[in-house]
């Protein structure tokens, strides 16, 4: 019998996770992502704030699988899946056979339907997003410091946060601190402390996907912080410059996008039998896998999954427990065993309003809130970060902001030529 | 009596060092630079090898002075000085009057006349360099790995480095670990070891400004490390994928410049009575002022210096050195007082050759090699690192690197949209 070949796309939480458990099994492993390296995506924001260096986040793919001697990683783009004759075929036309194929390839940013939204209002998924937002957050201070006119000095002290989810929540919770302590003894023409920070969700209220009680505590703490938080608030306009609000123009030089996620394309393109829903996502069985083809498993951000009627929400520990889950009822099928269904088991969310703050919801009604749950997200990070060399790095790092109010990476880059 | 008014364009070694002297003087300091960071210089080959995360030797500039109440820092690009109107013109028509100018604004690669190569082959002068170098040198590796068949492999295997001074013999010098050690493990369908690393100096010998003794001890270290060691070798052509020497044609994917530098333009505009040399940089009189402006003082690489007859390398100290004695002398004639000769103190120079062995020149005839210089630079950028606060991350990453053989920073990013 052939070795059976299994081909990951996307090392995300979901693909990432995946793959690990295929560690000293007799498969073959492909793993496929646009990028050498897996980021630690919940921390990302921290990178767009310059506090963390992007190297703390994320480590090389390759070097994270590098024990699992079955298993080999090639940084590529798959153009498309064909599930009939079951390959997969990278930007280059070379063609992937797989016997299994678990697609993880995750979301990115949706403009609902204003794709020239991007280029001024930047979201932020990647190390690349994050180096980018870094760049101009960083450069609106630099820029008021030389403007030679109160307009042009208070465009680049507005900065819009579109959407108010964790990560639009978590942007808006560093800014104030930055601008009120960091910054300030460092420029000479401009009061950083005048920033205005402005969070703007469309929907009722912050964190839809949190209990209210923990998502007015957010709100009380951002507003306290100094943040204009503005709910039903919809955005009808991004333009150069300004964010409009039905006749209301905002003046910003800096926004930035957490609104609205858009599943990868290769979703859709797994054919007319795979259903997906309005973002791209697909509908998947219980077993993860997909209408007609038991060979292909989705996974994480891509798929639409239920446990006990709900739907898994799309964090972190939805990804890796479903990576997780459809590696193993891939590894059942190869030993001729039955697949379960997944059932996600909900450990908890958590989200940082800047310093100090955060808020957590572990389910069956337990809440947390402030300073106590600030320190339990801390302690929980750097756990989750292990695996990455990097925890002493960030450890250094987080102790130095924490003292010293300080930023570990404040620098302007834009490298590409 | 006004605060006389001091602009110092440019913040590498030279400029900063000469806007530190202005502490607690009566005087206005106006800092310009086009990036919002002062890079180390020295180890920025460290950053371009993955080794060091750019934060690591970066640090804002505004944040480096931001105790020097009387002094400002502008990011801006300067398009010229008007020298008889005394007042520098920024990139947005902005004028910044001075009454004495400090220019510093260092050197760019040069191309010998080829400016398309530069696009093949970058060059090694800032952050956002060393990132698309890494960039490339990483890139390579994944490729071969893709490489469906011998020769994109090889050519994606083969590192050709342009110029034999201390940039080209740093980064070689860095490469064979990699390939032999760090990724070796790392990849399942290329063995990293093949990799061929080939430095090409036109001269005579690598490394002109050391003694000779020292140049060929780095040479037998380099043989050593397995890299294919080339003078009296001209290129007389770069091409995307190849690199020519007369009629020989080697196939390279990666190929990086280390071999010439370009005095900033702004030398070359300072007026007709400026003299300049045959690369741009400002042929200062014996007191680092310019014919016929002793208000204006040229420092660092952009400054053609000597002592006793004897030029001043282009190497940090002298560029430390000269922007301490301008700055002293702006202020001794804001006093009244005579201006002193400038007299470059030569501290040693050093390079190393990959892990263990590096080399160092102190004058009088005073050589070290091998181990112990090693050890000795180690200590010496340790310690130069200071007034960053980065280095207890420089030592931890160090650390890392030393005894795992692991590189801290192995991320391909591009960043601008």
């Amino acid at each position: 019998m052939n070795t059976p070949r299994v081909l990951i796309i996307g090392a995300g939480f979901g693909g990432l996770y995946a793959a690990r458990e295929f560690r000293d099994t007799l498969t073959s492993v492909t793993v496929i992502d646009r990028s050498n390296h897996h980021t630690f995506q919940p921390l990302l924001y921290q990178v767009a704030t310059a506090t963390l260096a992007p190297s703390d986040i994320a480590a090389p793919i390759r070097w994270l699988l590098r024990k699992q001697r079955n298993t080999e990683v090639l940084m590529a783009s798959v153009e498309r899946v064909d599930p009939e004759r079951r390959v997969a075929v990278l930007d280059d036309g070379t063609e992937l056979p797989y016997d299994y194929l678990i697609l993880a390839a995750g979301a990115r940013h949706s403009y609902f339907g204003h794709p020239e939204w991007e280029a001024v209002a930047p979201g932020l998924k990647s190390i690349d997003d994050a180096l980018e937002i870094r760049r101009r957050f960083l450069t609106a201070f630099e820029e008021a410091e030389r403007a030679t006119n109160e307009a042009d000095r208070t465009a680049n002290l507005t900065f819009v946060i579109i959407g108010g989810g964790p990560t639009g929540v978590e942007l808006a919770g560093m800014l104030p601190t930055i601008a009120r302590h960091t910054l300030r003894g460092d420029f000479r023409r401009i009061d950083t402390a005048t920033a205005r920070i402005i969070l703007l969700e469309g929907g009722p209220r912050l964190l839809p996907t949190f209990p209210e009680d923990l998502a007015e505590h957010a709100e009380r703490d951002l507003r306290e912080l100094g943040v204009e938080v503005r709910t039903k608030t919809l955005v009808t306009s991004v333009e150069p410059d300004a964010v409009c609000i039905g006749d209301e123009r905002i003046v910003a030089r800096t926004v930035l996008w957490a609104a609205g996620n858009a599943a990868s394309p290769l979703g859709r393109l797994l054919g007319p039998k795979v259903p997906v829903d309005r973002g791209g996502r697909v509908l998947v069985n219980a077993d993860l896998s997909v209408p007609d083809h038991p060979e292909i498993f989705v996974v994480g951000d891509l798929a639409v999954m239920t446990t006990n009627g709900k739907s898994v929400p799309g964090v972190a520990q939805g990804a890796i427990q479903s990576g997780r889950a459809a590696a193993r009822n891939v590894l059942r099928t190869i030993r001729g065993e039955g697949r379960p269904d997944f059932r996600y088991r909900n450990k908890g969310d958590m989200a940082t309003i800047g310093r100090y703050k955060a808020i957590g919801d572990f389910g069956h009604g337990v809440h947390v809130a402030g300073y106590p749950a600030w320190w339990f997200w801390l302690f929980l990070h750097i756990l989750y970060l292990a695996g990455f060399r990097n925890r002493l790095s960030v450890l250094v790092e987080w102790g130095y902001a924490f003292f010293t109010y300080g930023l570990g990476a404040r620098l302007i880059t834009r490298q590409q030529r």
